[in-house]
C-alpha cells in the first residue's frame, strides 16, 4: 500500500509498504477515504518534533472498516468512520473520568515512537488500536470533508469554547484552522459576541463570514478594540490558539475580570507570564490540547446538522500521491487545509 | 396619570390615579415607554389569579428613569432601563447565591396583594423598590420593543435553555412567546437541534423560521418523530413551556436517559407524574420560573448583538388607552406579544 | 460450585452448578471472596421482581481474578477486585459521557432475564463480561468488608450526595444501609449538617454516630426540626432513601427554595407529586439508581484512607452455605448488611 | 476613639482619632469586638504596600452594629456581626453574577488610598460601607475569636478548595493560616486526602492534627511523596499558598494530569511558569483572592457546626492597646493569629 512517509525536514515521500495486519482483538484495520495535513503535521515537515525516518505521518482521517477484532463493537466491518488524532483506551483511571486525551495507553497516529509508534494515516491503510474508543461511524449525510474536522481541529475547537456561558464576549487569537473552528464553537456556544485576531486579511474576512468580528493585530489596537465592544470589561473568554508567549501575554490583558484564558495553542517551554496581572484580575488558565475523543460526538452532531460547518476551511483537495506537492504548498501558508484522497 | 386596572374577570380599564412618589431611598420613579402584555396578565384577566379590583397591572416594562433614590447607584435619572417583572433585594440569603427569583423580599408588579401590593407598569409612571438589582440600563440601539423582552419573557427561554450542553437535542413542547424564546435560547445555547411541538400552525412556522425542526402534536407523533431525529436517544433537554399533567407527561417520554425535563410551564396543583419512568431513565426535572435579575445582563448582550431576535413575537403595537381592547385581542389568541405605549 | 438461587418467594437455595467459563475476551472469571445481600435482593427474595426459578442471585461482591480474557486489561490473574453490580460496555454513547449506568449494553447480576441473564455473585465464581469497566483492583490495606460497598451501596450513597456545596444542609429520609451511607457521603461532600429521618432508634443511633442529627418520623415533627436547624429555610438537598409517595411528598415540603431532592429510592410507578409546591419553591428533582462505576474510584479512595467507613453496617457474616437462613434473617430486619463468605 | 495606624515600617502606633459618622444610607457604624492581625497587614508593616502615614489599619473583624443607615436591611443596630475584609456593592455587574471580590465599588479596609481610603477596623470604631453585602449576623452560638475566620482566613481556604471533587487528593503548600485553613477546607469539601507541605514543623504538627499528611518541603522529597500517596498520579488539586514562583513551579510538578492549581497565595509580578508541562499535563491554573463575601455564609455554617474549626490557630489574644507588641511578635512569626480586643 501507499504510505506518506517523512525523511528528513522538508522531505516527505509517498512510499509503498507492506499491508499492515491486526494482532489485537481491540483494533480495526480501515482503508483511508480521507486524509488532511494538519498544523502539528508542519511541525514533523519541519523537523521540530522528531520523528524516525521512513515513518507513515499524518493523524485526521475518515475511513472505511475492512476487518474488525473480535473485541470491536462500536463500528462494524462496511462502516464509514472518523477517529480521533489519539487513541483512548477507555479503561484507564483517566479514561474513566472522560479525561480521554491524557489515556495512560493514548498513542497518536503519526508521530513515531515519540507518541507510541503508532503509523499515520496519509495512507491507503490504517490499523486503529481501542477502536471503540477511538472510532465513531459517521452519520449519514455528512460529507467526508466536513466529518475530517470531527477527528482533531473541529473538536479542537469546540473544547477551546467549553467554558462559554451564553452572553459572554469570547476573544479568538490566531486564526489558523483551530482558531477559525474555535470561532464557529464560540458562536455555537452562545457567545454574544466573538472579536477575532490575526494579521492576514484573508483569515480575518473567514473569520467576519462566520459570525466574528475581526480585528487587525498590528494595524488595530486589539485592546481598545476589545474595551470598546465589552464596556471596558475584556473578554469572559479568550482563547489563545497561536501557542506563543507573546500571544499569552496579550490574552492576559484581553480578559475580564474572572475571565478565562484558554491556551489551546501548543505551548512547549517555560514562559514569563504577567501573573501579577492573572493575579489581580484573578483569571483561571486553562491549558493543554483537546479532549477530542470526548466532544466528538456532540461535534458530529453539530455538523450533522450543518450548525458547524468547516467547508470555507478546505482550501484544497489533492490526490495522496501529491503529497509531497501538499506538503510545501502548506508549509508557503497558501492552504488553511489540505485533504488527500487515497 | 393613566393606569390599566383589573376590575372583574374579562374588565380592565384605564382610569386615572395619582402620580406616585418615592418613598424609600432605593426606589426608583420611572415614566414607561413600552410595556407588555404577558400570559400571566391573562390569568388576572380570567380572574384565575385574584388581585383587588382597581390595582394597576402589567410586569413587562421600557421605560425612563425621572427620579431614584439616594441608595440608586446602577441607575440615573434620564436613563433608558428595562427591569425585571419581581424584583430582588439583593440582600437576603437567596440573593446572595444569585437565586434573585426567591428573593426573601421580592414583589412582583401588577398581581396585587398576593405578590407583594406592588403596582403593575401598564401605567404612565411606576414605583421601582430596590431599583439597584431590579433595573439595568438598556444598550445603546437597542429598539423599546426588544428590550422589554429582557425583563420577562426572554430571560425565561433562557433560563429553560441553562442545561444545554453544545451538541444536545432540545425539545420544545408548546410555541407561545415563552416557548419561542426558548426555541432561540437552545439554538444560542448550542441545540444541535431543537424540536418545536404545538398544535398551531403558524406557531410552528414561527418556530421553524427560527430554526427548529416543527412537529404537530396531534397531526404527527412528537414520540416518533424525536425518537427519528435523535438516533432513538430522546432528547436531552425537554423544555415544558405549557404547564399542564399531560405536557409533563409527554415530556418525561420524550427525554433521554440521563436527560432534563425543565418545566417552565407553571405547574400550580398536585399531578400524577410517571415517576418510574422517569426514575429507570434517570431523569432531572427542573421546576420553577425564571431567575430573570440572575440572566437580565447576558440576555441583553445577546439581544444587543442580535442572537437572540424577538422581534418575530411582537404582532401587535398599540396605545395604553387601547388597553381594554388589546387584552380582548390577546384573550381570543390573535396576538403573540402586544406592546402597549402611553 | 455452589451457587445461591432463587426458587420461588421465600425459597432460595445453595445448589451445585457447573464452573461456569469465558466466551468473549472482555469477560473475567473470578473466584468470591465476600458476597452481600442487597435491599434489591430482597424484592426477588418476596418474589416482586420475577425471575427464573434457579437462577443465581447476589450483585455484591469482592472477589479473586482467576482467568481474564485476551482483551482484559484494567485488572490480571491474581487480582483481589470489587466490581459494579451492574456491567458497562465503555463504549457506547452513554459510556462515552461517563453515564455508564445507563449503558446501552449493561447487564445487572443475578436479576435473572429482566436484565440481562448474567448470573449473580452468591456463589463460588462469577463471570464478569466487560471487566475492564466493571472490575477495579482493591487498593491495598482495605478489608474484603469494606471493598464490598464500593461496588453498590456506598457508591450510591455517594451518588445521592453529588448535589452538595459545602456548606449545606442536607436531609435524609430513610435510614437503611443506602440512607446511612448517603449520611456519610454527604457529611464527606461538605455538608454542614445532615438531618437522618427514619422510625427505628437503632438506625438513628447510627445515623447519630456518624455525625448526623436523627430525627424520629413520627415521634418528631420532621418539618420543625428542619426549619428549627436551618433558619427556616429547608434543606439544600433532601435524599430520599426510601422510594415511596409518601417519602417524596415529605422531600419536597423538607427541600429549601432552589434545593434538590434526589429521589435514590426506588420508584416504579407513577405517583402523585406535589408540582405545584415544588414549582413555587423552585426544586430540582433527580430520579434514578447511582452511576456506580462512574464513582467507584473515588469511593475506593474514599473507603482508603477512612474518610468513608462502612464498617458499623456489617451487622453479619455468614457462610455461604447458610443462605436461606441469610436471607429469613434479613427478612426479618434484624440485619443491616451481611456478608456470605463461599 | 482608639486606632492603630501606621507609621513607618516597622512603626504602627496605637492613637486617638475622632469618632467616624455615617454619610450614606447604605453605611453602618460598628463598635469592633475582636480584630485579628493578617499576613497582609504584615506587608503594611514592612512598607512594602504603601499607605498613607496615620491611617488606620486592619481588616478582620467581629463587631456589633451602633448605628444603620436607612437602606441598611441586612443587619440592625445591636446586632453581632462579621464583615469581609473589602466591601462589595451588590449592584454592579461582577456582583450580579457573585464575583463581589471583584466588585467595580469595591474598598478594603485597612489599605489607605491603594484601596479605596476605607479606614481599617483595628480600632474602637469602624463605618462599614455597603453593609448589606459586607456583614453577617454571626450565628447564636459562634464565639468572636471563631466568627472571625469567617471574613477572611476560613473563607480563603474555603475558596481554595471549591474545585475539590470527593476522593480527590489535595496538596496544600505552604501552611500559614491561610494554607492551615486550606487543609481544613479541602478535607471538608470531600478531598480523600490532603498532603500539608511546609518547613516548619509546628505548622506539619498543625496541619496533622486536622488530619493532614505533613511533608516537610527539604527534608523530605514532596515530589516522591505525593507520587507515592497518588499511586503516582499527583494530586487533583494543588493550593498554592505560598505565593513565590518557587511555589508555582512545584504546584505544577505535584499535580495530576488535568489537575488544578490555585494559586492563592499573592502573585504581584510577572514569573516564569513551566508552562510546557503545564500544556502537557492539561493543568488549570486559578489565581486571584477569594471571594470571601461570595462564600462567607456556608463558612459561617460549617463553622456553626464545628465542621471547620480555626481555634487552633489563635495563639495569641491580646489588647488593643498592645497592637505595637503584637505586631512585632507577628512579624518574628511567633504566632499563627492575634486577636486583638478593644
Amino acid at each position: 500500500m501507499r504510505a506518506v512517509t517523512f525523511h528528513a525536514a522538508g522531505d516527505v515521500r509517498v512510499v509503498d509498504k507492506p499491508e499492515p495486519e491486526l494482532r489485537d482483538p481491540g483494533e480495526a484495520l480501515i482503508r483511508i477515504r480521507a486524509t488532511g495535513i494538519c498544523g502539528s503535521d508542519l511541525h514533523i515537515y519541519h523537523g521540530r518534533i522528531e520523528i524516525e525516518p521512513g515513518f507513515t505521518i499524518g493523524h485526521e482521517y475518515v475511513a472505511e472498516v475492512v476487518e474488525a477484532g473480535a473485541a470491536v463493537r462500536s463500528v462494524a466491518v462496511g462502516d464509514r468512520v472518523v477517529g480521533g488524532f489519539q487513541t483512548a483506551c477507555g479503561t484507564c483511571w483517566l479514561c474513566h473520568r472522560g479525561l480521554f486525551h491524557k489515556c495512560d495507553r493514548s498513542r497518536t497516529f503519526g508521530h513515531g515512537a515519540l507518541l507510541g509508534s503508532l503509523d499515520g494515516t496519509q495512507a491507503d491503510l490504517a490499523v486503529v488500536p481501542d477502536a471503540n474508543l477511538t472510532l465513531r461511524r459517521v452519520p449519514d449525510g455528512l460529507s467526508d470533508d466536513v466529518a475530517l474536522f470531527a477527528g482533531d481541529v473541529m473538536a479542537t475547537g469546540y473544547h477551546a469554547a467549553t467554558a462559554v456561558v451564553p452572553g459572554d464576549s469570547v476573544v479568538v487569537l490566531g486564526l489558523g484552522p483551530v482558531g477559525l473552528c474555535a470561532v464557529q464553537a464560540a458562536l455555537v456556544a452562545g457567545a454574544a459576541q466573538v472579536i477575532a485576531v490575526d494579521t492576514v486579511a484573508s483569515r480575518l474576512e473567514t473569520a467576519r463570514s462566520f459570525g466574528a468580528i475581526p480585528v487587525h493585530l498590528t494595524e488595530q489596537s486589539p485592546r481598545d478594540e476589545v474595551k470598546r465592544l465589552t464596556e471596558r470589561r475584556g473578554a469572559q473568554l479568550v482563547v489563545e490558539a497561536v501557542g506563543s508567549p507573546q500571544a499569552l501575554d496579550l490574552a492576559v490583558r484581553l480578559a475580564a475580570k474572572c475571565g478565562t484564558v484558554n491556551l489551546i495553542g501548543v505551548h512547549a517551554a517555560p514562559a514569563e507570564v504577567h501573573l501579577g496581572l492573572a493575579w489581580i484580575k484573578s483569571l483561571t488558565i486553562a491549558a493543554g490540547h483537546a479532549n477530542v475523543l470526548g466532544h466528538i460526538d456532540a461535534v458530529l452532531g453539530l455538523l450533522s446538522t450543518g450548525r458547524l460547518d468547516p467547508r470555507p476551511l478546505v482550501t484544497h483537495h489533492m490526490a495522496l500521491d501529491q503529497a509531497a506537492e501538499a506538503y510545501a504548498l502548506y508549509d508557503r501558508r497558501e492552504a488553511l487545509k489540505i485533504v488527500l484522497t487515497p
